[in-house]
């Protein structure tokens, strides 16, 4: 189109061409081809029908599979399909790519995008779009789409699967899949060449691979004070005293893990980014990446704090429940038994009374805001936060967070800390071990907000670098 | 653009044209008209001017209305507005659209697009679209846009309602109103011809269609249940005793109506699962389409399992406030008054003490996978799991949330399944009646796992078919 | 192109050209520059690398930073660097930009994305644009892409951060900028002129700018009826018996304040919508504007009622640790041990049970439905409502709550309204204040919804006027 021919569609802005000109792609005549009639295929035919392409489906049996078809779609045989289209999706399970081999002619030059996935990593030696690569080398082999499932098509994608990632060594067949995802309402991403392939086909297979290292600090922590506990409370009673009380393992000894795995995690989610702002310090320049480790363990939280949350919710059940249990109210009702039998007489006492009620209180302040820090990382919430709302709830209020769980922990110990007696076979109770990393943390980050500290700090963080060498622009 | 310009184009890269050329639809010129002042007229006016559109406002007293439009339209006649643009959005209640025949003129070869929706469905004898297609037969109308409030328009749209459907006859127009939406930042999918109108106007107007049937279930169960309920524990005391404990309904029949129903839907949510894999079993096929039914069943399996929930979420509430009730706090005293009086002596029973914090700690264990089942319902967070991870949460830890949910009522039961003294009236109680269903549904899920079964399935939900017709590719 | 150009590419439909016609934007050529090798502008880079366009880096030294920058990207000189391509994004921090006063040559002509943010509002006098944009007046500076940061770059635009606003004086760079967002996966939104820049770079600064009012009205309730109460409380019975009861601040006066701010800021949440209705009726038109005061308070509604949920999950669990407490345990001992002692006969009343246990059903299902509306609430589910699900859940299910809640509340007070012993000091107790305003609140609305005034307003809804004068269409 040359520069005249553009300021004459100017001038005659109203009439009909401009805007047809406008549509981005016409794909009225396009045709994009499937090969295979299986749930993927279908649905992937039915979505590009939807967004305007003419559909052709390659089978075998072309008679037999029309009934299986989208309405609007055509089916023909593998050549015939192959030869009406510029674009082949291969839906079909990698045994069977060698059906394409007969079809080298008619798929030359043709773009192939494999969308097809394995049921589990390394199943096969090489990637299923390199082995079709190297089944049909006359054509242009793209890896994609494969992140999607039927339903997610049918159902029309959502935000998180909108994104797609593709790969294949032809920039150019690259730009056609990549246009036909747009008008699919998709955005495609382009990872490189082929040899990416096996990374996007082990996509799909990931199990939570950010969640592993959170998950086994969880468990690791939870056996180690089960097994401590259980030996501090139930064999030490046992052992010097003869008495049976094992049936405490299921909700007293679950009661005491489950906080302490809390504040601990909750703490492990504070601390890299406490550490982080000391290395700066120490560096004097924010432009020096963190060593790995640091880098892993802020990259998983997230992850932390949320297992941290789903701890402490059980502990809120747990505690919740103790009126209910048979052992509770069978105390109780002893207690009372004996201030008549031996006719003792009770008196209140205020500071327990404060005390204990302020321990609870704390501990409820405590778990809402960790509630509010766990609604404020659904996907849905933290998007509609600004940057700088974000990092107020999670740094300001995660560190409150900490800071009154902490306080709810220490009012529990209360003055039992200086009496010798709990310290059974000469070791701490659990809630005093668990009591070290949130306040090594919180202390740092005290330090780190005294004003000279935090000026440093603000200055690094704006590019300023110890030493001179400002941010280069 | 012949194939030589192509090439020029690319020698020239670093040149400005090629990028400008790279705009998709560089809109500045383009009209856009609206008819109609109101809320979403307005808001899809201000919304076209942002997206780079001019805008032309149709109005019967163009003089009034200039203060209403958005800054930067323009507003004129019907007959001139219509004359400026291809594209024109009817914003207009169907009762005025009377007013666009005398324009018939004008309107010829435009583009209308129909974004009304009704008050209730079934309004009027025909589709708004098609009863504007009749009006002016020389336009080309198109449906669309009316999922979408004036409120989205101005605030953008979210993930859900980026996506319209449109409908129409002519293929050209469908075309133009895409590529606006498109400029939009929407996503039309294509639905058919204008005869599908109808159905898109019913769109907005439909209530939670998804969730009829799991509702009527709930609702179904709660009452079957709290009819027999109330015969047997709160009737039968007052038949047989003559005493009045109807103010047991409130709470404690409410606390066994909840779980009960609770237990049920999340047998029924797993149930369906179960017997399409036996169906594939007995087929030996995975080739063949479910019944009806069981489609049906399948698709509300998420609401099932919420509703579930919900009742989980009350039980849970109904049990932590028994020990605030007066009837409980009333009982405790009495309890212990007589201990006194009658001089008893208690003994404290650790088998009692194990079954009771057993079938607490499950409880809470249960619940808390219900819980975690339930968050990753949420759409936000269900869209990040890739496909594994979704069937990994819903499948293996929704069974294991049934295991755990199932386990707790039979620790509830005890021994009490052989005492013939709790079968009043020859009934048996509520939480035996709903251990059937969950017990059947965990010993079949059993079944599916012995390795013998799980392979056969495995084989064929890859595509494998008994009788030995394996997939076709 | 012409129109028989069109014609013959359509009859060769199956072709390869067509559909190398279709791609939107084909960038393999297209190259971007990037000034600034910091977070922002390195991940920048990486994105546009992955979308397929070219990227070259400007910097002061490259051969320092080539290791810095993404693989695939160029780094030359900043004026090598701004002559090769059209559009240069400025990731530099505003006190730098100096250095491009002496490139005044090499980006004339050129589209200058400013992306930068600042630390807090007003700290310049001029918005970064403006200043770019008379420091380098020969170039097009267009503000833009400052709401994301480099992390969601990194990660991919989520639904909220994928629309990006911008502003510009130049139509055509504006144009140049929109198409390069749509590549990236991004929409961006033509905001108006540079003289919009201020208000882009206060966006990412803003701290919860719609939460402030509510946050104000509940901090206000809050101490408020926090100070009402100590006197009436705490203060009464030191002053009038002498005794200490200040143990009682932590959960008896906490437990007494929630629900009071949650119950009024629930009635607030209602409160507007229902004297918008009654405006409209007294108007007898929905086409005049509401007042100002009402117009924001109605844009706060959700704010009012999230803050309102969270009162009430603090009222459920300091209702639920009640029987934890030491004084409680304490009391009940105590009645026990009197009861015995002074040889009293307890008598159980049934009306006191229906009304403790009616009292306790009630609040844990308003509390149901309360959580309903909140999870309703959250983006991501809300989105996939349709307008008429999500104003049956807030407006039927709401008011509801509300009335459930407002049960609750008068089934607490009971028949103590009617005893003067409750009026310390003549002020009534809080739990009677708080429920004038959802008393009054449920009233209007039970008017409203009588058939004569519904019909009224359900047609001033549809557009009909008091005094004929109907919609224009």
């Amino acid at each position: 189109m040359t520069g005249q021919e553009r300021s004459e569609e100017k001038s005659e802005c109203v009439s009909l061409s401009p805007m047809r000109e406008a549509v981005p792609a016409p794909p009225e005549c396009e045709r994009v081809c499937v090969f295979g009639t299986g749930d993927l295929g279908r649905s992937l035919g039915l979505r590009l029908l939807q967004a305007g392409y003419g559909v052709v489906f390659g089978s075998r049996r072309p008679h037999s599979s029309s009934t299986l078809i989208p309405h609007g779609a055509q089916v023909q045989g593998h050549a015939a399909a192959a030869q009406s289209a510029l674009m082949i999706f291969i839906a079909v399970q990698r045994e069977h790519y060698d059906f394409l081999v007969p079809l080298a002619n008619q798929l030359k030059g043709k773009v192939l995008v494999d969308v097809s996935n394995n049921l589990r990593k390394n199943q096969y030696p090489e990637a299923n779009a390199e082995y079709l690569q190297s089944l049909v080398p006359g054509a242009e082999v793209v890896k994609g789409f494969n992140t999607l499932s039927a339903w997610s098509l049918q159902n029309g994608p959502s935000d998180a699967n909108r994104q797609v990632y593709i790969c294949g060594d032809s920039v150019e067949a690259k730009q056609v899949v990549m246009a036909v995802a747009t008008m699919l309402g998709l955005s495609a991403l382009d990872r490189g060449s082929l040899s990416v392939a096996r990374e996007l086909e082990d996509f799909p297979l990931q199990l939570f691979p950010q969640w592993r290292l959170p998950l086994r600090i969880a468990i690791g922590l939870s056996a180690a004070f089960f097994f401590y506990l259980l030996i501090r409370d139930i064999i030490y009673a046992y052992a010097t005293q003869g008495k049976d009380i094992s049936f405490r393992i299921m909700v007293s000894l679950a009661n005491k893990v489950c906080p302490i795995v809390s504040l601990i995690m909750l703490s492990l989610c504070y601390l890299p980014g406490v550490l982080a702002s000391f290395l700066q310090l120490y560096r004097g320049t924010k432009y020096r990446r963190f060593p790995d480790w640091l880098d892993r363990w802020m990259l998983c939280r997230k992850q932390l704090g949320l297992l941290a949350l789903g701890f402490a919710f059980l502990h809120v059940l747990y505690t919740l429940i103790i009126p209910i249990r048979y052992y509770v109210r069978f105390k109780a009702t002893e207690r009372t038994v004996s201030v008549i039998r031996e006719n003792k007489t009770t008196e209140f006492d205020t500071t327990t009374a404060w005390r204990g009620d302020s321990y609870l209180s704390l501990g409820i302040l405590g778990f809402g805001l960790y509630v509010l820090l766990g609604i404020t990382s659904l996907p849905s919430v933290s998007n509609v936060l600004s940057w700088r709302e974000f990092s107020f709830i999670q740094s300001k209020l995660g560190h409150l967070t900490l800071l009154l769980c902490t306080a709810h922990t220490y009012l529990y110990g209360w003055n039992k800390f200086l009496s010798s007696s709990i310290y059974k076979w000469y070791t701490p109770p659990g809630y005093m071990l668990c009591l070290v990393l949130p306040s090594v943390v919180l202390l740092l980050k005290l330090l780190l907000i005294t004003p000279c500290v935090d000026h440093t700090i603000t200055r690094i963080r704006q590019g300023w670098e110890r030493g001179g060498r400002s941010e280069e622009p």
